[in-house]
Parts: structure tokens; C-alpha cells; sequence
């Protein structure tokens, strides 16, 4: 099995510590391709870097069809570009935010998510919200670190959201709490002993739902709204997404 | 005042309908700027079509910002960037559908939503449950209507999406009946008259309530989720999207 | 174009603050009739007074459709006789409430309310709900403040108002505030300038709320629940509210 | 324990009709006040007959507390005036969609309301909402017969609501049906048999409930929006209305 | 009339309690038989206490069909069994959360409960959830006092379970409190006095509404999913619980 | 890895056709304990049936702990007694009706469920709801087959659930159908390929979200809700089933 893992911003070091959490996730035998689109924001921080980094998105899915992936996770904790994906593959195509809730509803009684700037926080709702997590939801907890400050090393990053997940159980009556931003993949094991309860990392839970869904030969239905996009012209600088 | 009406899709012979629409709702004195992107998709019907979409929109803003608009109507009922072009604006923006509902919930008891292919349902749905009007909302009718066929004289488009419109009236206690597409904008008054009941086109309300708001000095809100887009670098094509 | 705009209660002092604000938002050539009932209490602190006020309200819109108004503000928070001033009015009516929390989630992502007396918060998250804005709502931050004491001259009510407003931004992740009662309506451009961020009062909001609908042609919807009420007897002293 | 049944329109014969209801449902040893307002619509088929019904109700309810009344049922299916009734009254209000809401919910797991005419619907939807029962409330069927028309011997109103009821239980899945109008109090254990599962009368439900409650000691809880009306001048006609 | 009330831990002394309070309750002339289950666990602190508790109550009602029992009231704030006790009784059965929860709707505009261990708190929600009671519930307060505590005399139980009823009603707008324990039936009066607001008591108001709805006549619906259990084979140690 | 499967009823007939499909669905590597509890009923035909079957699964929970199961799956459509399990079992538990709406809710936009007997449309709500599933859920069609109908070769249950399947997708919109019953788990490859949409069965949902869990080290969080259960006396024949 083939699974394509899309960090859809454009920072080659976070691709690479995501693709790490894809890879000790992932079952004997699945390979995992890990990549950045070729263009786009180096960092996804709001709805304008969001809507850019879609169409990064589906470019790696179109890419990734012909590649023969027999699924995708979306690596950023907005999830974007995730139902236009979805109208492109075959295989599941699952979001790191979408895979970590799902995950924490069955291991849990409520989730927090601690995330990054407080900007991003109408977008994490919003998801709360679509996929029907509302009353699972204990809170959002936003740092207000920016998001490449994840990849410096040294920085106080680490220890001011493993604090924040600490309140998160302590104050907000969450049993879990989801790692909520792609650049955080690489600390759910140490989250989780520090803080005493799980931390998912939606990386990780993504690659194994796709895996769960792509072994049980459940692709994406084509039979609504995530069927084939039709054929029509795009006209300018968009031409080449014309499908046939 | 001058205000942008931007149809998302590329295909100029609905951008000019849109156009009148708007002008024929303008009060005196407003100009209005009908446009479509320079790049994207000729119709959208799906959410691969929208998120091409998206970057053509927002495209439009950042021209629009460096022309003086005093504010937006984005023309497609899947109201397509609708967040991104918030980041980017100081004046007001309204999709098209957020628009017709809000409109309709303030002059009736519930309204239908009719409109073009079945697969889009998934998006019409998720906007009245986005925009809280879940309980207004009575019934979301598709006519599996290719958008394009709108532009076709002589087609039977506008006589069965009229039926529907009745239907919606007559079966599902309806009160009210939105036009779910940019290109149904010069039906209103015709509906209207055909069903006895008051139809809404996204555009003209769009257009009025832009007004309403630049007009009482009201911009979309800077201090949380719509704060304007950070600085940040872009790679490889969308390079000249970078702001700074 | 004429619009009623309606102070629920019976104090002149407010009518006059309101028709003010009123008339600062309207268009021009638009005509503000600022009026108060003939009857009824002379603040609105429950539902009591409600009950009251909303006989009042209707009183005006069956004297507003003999005067040819061709739209109505009813200018107290708690939208008091709304339904039934819409069975009679053929134009559109709105409330304040309703206006001001339409006009927030066009321009941002989450409002708080900030209004006077702890026992109207019921009122205020029944409208909440009506109006489908329960993911809008970020808090409703009463001052406990009597109405009446608006109209004192050189009471800190003001003061209060703005200090509660601000930590609506600053703790509630709110980026606009409501002013919850018609005799704030004059605080919109104070409360603006001191908080960094949009404050809406209801008044001005459903001024050119109105404007806007019947700009565009658009009635109250006479098909299902707002059809004119049905001419039967009335007893007693409400005699000469039976309609024919 | 005297207990005052209001039916809110001023039609004397269903009245009658009520106070039978109330008195079959009543315990041993409780006195029913059956009465109607003396002002107001004859019926109530609308938000305008509502408004005024409403006051009605409230000038029963003061009569009642001089009167020494221990509760109060509000009998009219759209419960007007029931939040003002509440502040008034220091025993329990109920009304009588309230009252048949709450009971079918611990007897089934999905009710239907059977109602008059199609106009009112938007006010039941409203109810259900407010209840927290839309998750039990399985249809709402409205025969589009006019109140009245109960009250006149030999109609086929009866038999048309039978029949009604009858749909609402082989074809919505509900297994009990609300008497969705004080004139129908008369027609319990008939379409109780007839229907072969329970149809429920407010009225009586609405007697039990209160009975239930002031047995309790559980009066009006005065600490939030139920508080006391405030002492404040009412003008005009609505001057007696003033409390101190 | 004769009421089952079923406490369902085998604890005696708190059955004792809960039967006083019972008759306290009760209307002269209806019995009450006030008992605990032949086996379980001897308090309820979870769901896999509750999964036992269940076969307990059932056990019960069984028993009671065959007494002659016209209602029940099962006395755990997590109202164990409830549906499967609907499915074997003829006459009515409430959980005294939902009947404590009905209750406060009836008398209040939000409630607060207040209860023994905060894991427990996940039951509590999801009870609230399933009466339709979100918009009602202003708190959960867990005191983590273990249920058995209230049964030692001389505890602090009392004194912490008032003070945190009185930061429900000063803290979170509640007006009134809901007694979140079989455990604490014995504290309603002495609550609501110390407070200066309703506090209900779940066995109480059970009580009281069964005997309004078997007074009614109605018994619990048998046309949908609470149709008595089919006859079929059970295996094991549960024989003799199969039903011809 | 080691995954109990537990058919809650006692028919070894479709414990093996479940575990059938269990060990169908596993990946290599991992050992399927397809069991029935030693007590209870023969079929889940409704709450009563449920409550029993809850004790039967916790039974073999208790028991799987001590064999070293990693991860357990529930194969009725109910759920029974699942939160309980979470209680006892270190690693991940998961209900079948729980796993199927999550898998559909990856790969589709609306999900069907199709089930047998009328009586148990209840219970496929609640589930629905407590799962956050409410806007997913596109219809639940009930066969009105009894569930052991299913084991009787040559009856024609199979060609009615496929023909029921088939309206789900034709007439409900829903692009995935849910096997509503643990009897149904060999018909997943039939159903999708005779209504060409994804048709799944939670047993084999369930394994793979099991593997999935497990794989990454998360089991059942012990922070909140789902604690050990607490050590404590049970009375009478549940003696056994108290922890120590």
C-alpha cells in the first residue's frame, strides 16, 4: 500500500518530521510518500494562506493518482483542500485534524486541542463543527506561537504547549488532547508521558485510518458530492487543471 | 461607493448578467465593478472547480483593495474564498448565498434553495448550516441543471427550475425561495411574479447589504479570524502572492 | 422611501436619541418617522413589559401601512411584537437585535452582546437561538445597569458600557460588540473608537437593513406564517384591533 | 389547591369545553377557575391574535394572585404570554403545548402535534425548538381547519383530526399524538381509542403538571428571568397595568 | 395508585431515605414501595456500575408488573435501565434526572446540577443531551464526594454540596439546582432554604409525575420503540429473564 | 495483536459468520477471538434485550483483559454496554454502529443504515446522535426482518436488505449504506457491488479501527469518564463482577 502524506505548506523540514511520524506510524509494509506542493505559503496561518495551499493540495493528489496512491492525509490541522481531494481520488483521503477527532471520540470522553496562533481559531471551530464533534470538544487552547517556530531549534515552543496541554486535562475536564498543527508530529510520545493521558497526533492517526479504510477497499464514494470533477476548460494560469 | 461583484467562474457572458443585476440593484450613486478572474474554472460544480475558484476571488480582492472598493459580492451560491477574501478586505464581503439567506430570514418564515446539480448539495447544505440558517432552511431542491446551460438561449432551464420554485412554494411550506446560482440573477422579478411568493437573487441582495454595511461605516473586523493575511514568503508560481 | 422606526417604550427622550441615530444612518432621501407607542411602560426590563411593549409596537405598524411606511425598525433589544408587526406590515419589519446580530456575522466571526439588567439574559439567548446565531454568540455581558439611567446626564452608565465591551475583545474572543438596548444607540462611533473594533447598534443596522430589502422589492413574505391576520371579533378594549 | 385554567381567547363555549377537561383531570380536593380573558380575539390563529391574547393572560394571572390561585395553565397551544405569566406568578405557570410536550416525552419516543390551521405551523415549529424537543417531535400535521370550526356541532372537524391523527402514527413513526388546540381538550380518550396509542390534551396534562409541581412546594423559581415584574410607570390605557 | 420507586444500588440505608422522601412527596392515598435490587453493586459510580444496576432495576419492574404496580420511579441521577423498564412496564416509568430535569424547566430558566464524582460527568452530559435540556443546563457541578459519604453521619457531604449549589445559583445564572444523587433526597428543603431558590429533588418530583401522567391514564406507548421485549430464549444464568 | 470480537447475543451461528468477516477484515498478524457471552439473550431486538447483552459483553471484557486482548470490537448495532467496556479494558473498544458511521463519515458526504426491526429505529437515533453523526445521516430505513431470519438459509432477508439498500442511495441522497445488525457482516462485498457505493460493515470497520488504535499505542483513556471502574461490593448473584 502506497499513502501520500501532503504537508501542505512549502517547508521542506517540516515535510521531513511529518514524513518521520508517517513512517513510525504506518504498518510493515506501507510506504509513505511525503511531500510539499510546489507552491504556496511556507506556513498555513489563516484563510488566505489556506485557500493557496488547496490548490498546492490537489496538485500532489492529481500527482499522486497517477503515482498509483492508494490513499492521502492532509497534513495541516485546517484540513484544507480536503473535499476537492476527495472529489480527485479514488483511494480515502483523510485530515489531520479529521483523523485525530475521530481518533479521540473513540478513546475518550472529550478532547482539547492545543494549536497555534489565535487567529486560526474560527477554523478549528469551524471543523469541530463539520465533522460533528461539538460535544466532544472541550476546548481549543491557542498558544499563540507561530507556526515556524516549531522548526527552530531551541526555541520555548515545546515546553509552552506540552504546559498548555497540562491545563487542557487539568481545567477543561478533557481525557485527551489533540497536537493541533502538522510541525507538532513529532511530539505526541513525549506529550503523552508528560501529561499522563493521550496525545494524538493527527499524522500518525491519519496514516492508519487511511490504511484501516484502503484495506478494507473502501474508497472515496463516488455517487455525490465527492464524485469525479467534470470535465470543463479553466482558462489563465490554471489551463494545466482542466480535466478531461 | 464602489463595489466589486466578482463571478467566480471565467465565463463573461455571465459575469455580464451578473453585472446588470447588481446595477439594477444599486442604489444611485454606487458604481459597480462586475468582474470575473483572470484564471479558474468556465463554471463551478463541485468543490474542485471552488477551490480554483477561491484563488481567482481573492485575486480580485487584492486588484479591488489597490482600486478603492469599498467592498464585495462574491457571485457563486457556493460563496467560494469567502473567508480569504475577508482577510484580505477592509470593507465588508458577502457571498452571494450567505446573502439570499439572510435576506430571506429576515422577511419570511423559511426558505427553499433551488438550484443546479445534485452534487453540489453537499455545499449548500454545509452554508446553511455554516450561516446558522438550518432552521430556516425548509428544502434544498437541485435540477440537475448544468450552470452553463443558463447561457443557452432557448434551453428549458429557466421553465423547470420555475417549476421547482413552485413546487418549493407548494410542498415543503416554503415562504420564500432563494436562486441558488450566479446565473439565475435575472429570474427574480420573473420568479417572483410566476410563484407569488418572494424569490431572491444572491446578487442584488448581496449588493444592498454591501451597501448597508460600508454605508454605516462598518469593514469586516480585524481582530480575530479575518485579521489581515500575515507576511510570510510564497513559493514557486504563487510567488506574487506573498504579502508583506 | 419611509421608515418607521418604533421605540417600544414610552420615553421620548430615547425616541429622540433613537430617531437620531436613525436618521444618521439612513440614506438620503430616506424619511425616519421616529415614534414611541401610545401605551405601555416606559422602559423594558422582562416580560412583562414585553408583552406590553409588543401591543404598543403593533399599535404603530397598523397607523405605519395607514401612512404608507414602507418599512419598520422595532427599536428595543428583545425585537418585542416582531411576528406580529410582520403579519401586518406588507413592507419589511426588522428588530434591533435581530439587525445588529445580522450585521455582525457578515463582518466577523464571533459578537458578544453587551446589554443592562442580568434578569433580560433569557430574552437575549432566546433571540440568540431564534436567529440561528448560536455559533456566533462568543457571550452576553449584562452591566446590570438600569435602562433608564441611559438617560441620566452625567451617569457612569457609559463608562460601564465600554469597560464591559472591552473585555468582550479581550477575554470572549469577540471581534465586534452588540449594543444590547435601544438607548445605547448613540455610543456606535464612542464605542468603536475605544474598543479597535466594530460596534454595531441595532437602530442603524435595521435602518438600512430596511432600506436595503425594500430597496430590492422585497416585502414580508405573505405565503405562510406572516400572512395578514385573519379578520375575526375582538372583546373588550382591544375592540378596535379586530381587522376586516 | 385552586389552580386558574386561562383559556386566552375570549370564546366562552371552549371555555366551557376546558374547564370540563381541566376538572376530569384534575385530583380530588383541587379547585379549577376556568375563565377567559376580558378582551382579546375570539380565537387565536396568528402571531397578532397572540399579541394581544398574551395580555389577556397577564391581566388573569394578576386576577389570580389577588385571588390566591396556586398555579395557572395557559390554554391555548401556542402558549402566549407564558413568560410574562411566569414573572407575575409566584406558583407554577404551565402551558398547555409545554405540558403535553413534556408528558408524551416520558410515555414514548416520538410524538406528533395534530393542529389547525397551516399559518400557526412556524409557531409550533418555534415551541418545540424552545422545549428542547425537536429531537422527539416526529411531525407537525396541520388539518388547515379553522379554530371555530371545533365549536360548531356536526362539522367534520372531529373526524378530520382523527384521521390525521391517525397518518401521524402509521406513517411518521410517532407513538403518541399531541391535541395540538385547547379545542380539542374534549377528544382525549376518543382519539386515544380510535388511534390505539396515547393522544395527549394539554389542558389535562397541563392541570397534572401544575398539580405535580405546587405539590412540590416548587414555585416560579424569582432568582434570574422569572423575577417579579418592576415597579415603573405604564402610560395610557396600559396605565393600570403599572406595578408597584 | 401504587408507585414503585426503585433505588438502584443495594445500599438499605439510602433506600430508606429515598422511601421517605418518596412518601413525603407522595399525594394522600398513593403507596409507595420503596426497594432496592437483590444484587448489584452497593452505590453507582460509573458505567460499568450502572451496566449492573440495569439488570437490577429490570429484575425490579418485572416484579412490580406483577404487583400491580400503576408507575415507577428509578432513583440514580443517571437513571439506569430507564428504557429497558419502559419496554416491560404498562404504566408510566421516569429516571429522576429527567424528572428533576423536567421539573426545573417548568419553574425556571436554567439549571444547575450538583453531584458526587467527577467522573461521572460524562453521564450527566449525555442525560442532558438526551432530554433535550442543553439550552436549560447552565452546570454540572461535581463536588468528588463519594456517593456512600452521604450516608455518614456527621460528613461534611451536606455542607460541601450546599456551598457548591450556592456558587451554581451566584456564578453560573442559575435559578435553580438540581439534586444530582438518590443520596441527597433527604436535602431538598433544607437546600432550597439555604439557597433562597428551587432545589429539586429527582425522587420527589418523580413522584409527583408519575402520578400526574398514570393519573391522566397514560401509560407508557407500546406502538414504537418501547413495545414490550419479544418473547425468545436467554441462555445461561440470565434463563429466567426471557420473556413468553 | 489480539482482538476480541464479541457477538453481545448468544447465537454461535453468527458469532461465526462475524467472526468470519472479522478475520476477513484483519490484517496479517493479527489474532481475531470471535466469542458470545455464556448468558443472555438470543437476538438484540431492543432495549431490554440490550441491557442484558451489556452484562454479557462486560463479562467477556473482564475475561479478554485477562487474556491479554489488545483491543476489543462490540458486533450489535446497538452498542451495547460499550462505555462500560471502556471502563474495564486497557486498550480500545469500539461498537460496531460507532465504527461504521465513522468509516462512512471518511469516504462519503451522507450514510443510510439499514436495519431489521421497526422497534430499533430508537436506538440507530440515539446512536446517531451520540456519535455527532446527525448531519451524516441521510435516512435509517428498518426491514422490519427479525434478526434471526438472517440465519435461516434460503429465507429472502438478503434480497429485501439489498433492495432497501438500494432506495437509500436512489432516494435519500446518501452516497455509503451502513449493514445495520452483526447478522449482516458477510454481506458487505454483495451489497457494494450490486448498488455500486460502498456498503460497510462495522464488524470489519470495527477490527481495522481496532488495528488502528492499538497500532499507535492508544488505548482507552483513564483520565475521565472511562476510569477504572472502582473497587466496591456487589451484592447477590453480581458478586463476582465486583472489583477489587
Amino acid at each position: 500500500m502506497r499513502i501520500k502524506v501532503i504537508n501542505p505548506n512549502t517547508t521542506r523540514s517540516m515535510t521531513e518530521k511529518i514524513g518521520e511520524a508517517a513512517r513510525r506510524a504506518a504498518s510493515p509494509g506501507v510506504e509513505i510518500l511525503a511531500v510539499s506542493p510546489r507552491m504556496g505559503p511556507v506556513s498555513i496561518e489563516g484563510s488566505y494562506d489556506e485557500a493557496f495551499a488547496a490548490v498546492g493540495v490537489i496538485d500532489e493528489v492529481l500527482r499522486g493518482e497517477a503515482e498509483g496512491c492508494d490513499g492521502y492525509v492532509i497534513a495541516c490541522f485546517g484540513d484544507p483542500g480536503l473535499a476537492a481531494a476527495r472529489e480527485v481520488a479514488r483511494g480515502p483521503v483523510v485530515g489531520i485534524a479529521e483523523a485525530a477527532m475521530h481518533a479521540a471520540s473513540l478513546i475518550g470522553t472529550g478532547f482539547s486541542i492545543v494549536s497555534m496562533l489565535e487567529r486560526s481559531r474560527m477554523t478549528m471551530e469551524h471543523l469541530v463543527h463539520a465533522y460533528g464533534m461539538e460535544r466532544r470538544c472541550r476546548s481549543i487552547r491557542m498558544t499563540d506561537i507561530p507556526v515556524l517556530d516549531l522548526e527552530i531549534e531551541g526555541s520555548d515552543a515545546q515546553a509552552r504547549i506540552i504546559a498548555e496541554c497540562r491545563c487542557a486535562i487539568s481545567e477543561d475536564h478533557a481525557d485527551c488532547v489533540l497536537l493541533g498543527c502538522g510541525g507538532m508530529s513529532d511530539l505526541m510520545a513525549r506529550v503523552s508521558a508528560e501529561i499522563g493521558a493521550p496525545a494524538i497526533d493527527g499524522v500518525s492517526a491519519g496514516v492508519r485510518l487511511v490504511e484501516a479504510l484502503a484495506g478494507l477497499g473502501l474508497g472515496t464514494s463516488k455517487r455525490q458530492g465527492y464524485a469525479a470533477p467534470l470535465a470543463k476548460a479553466y482558462e489563465g494560469e490554471f489551463g494545466r487543471f482542466a480535466l478531461r
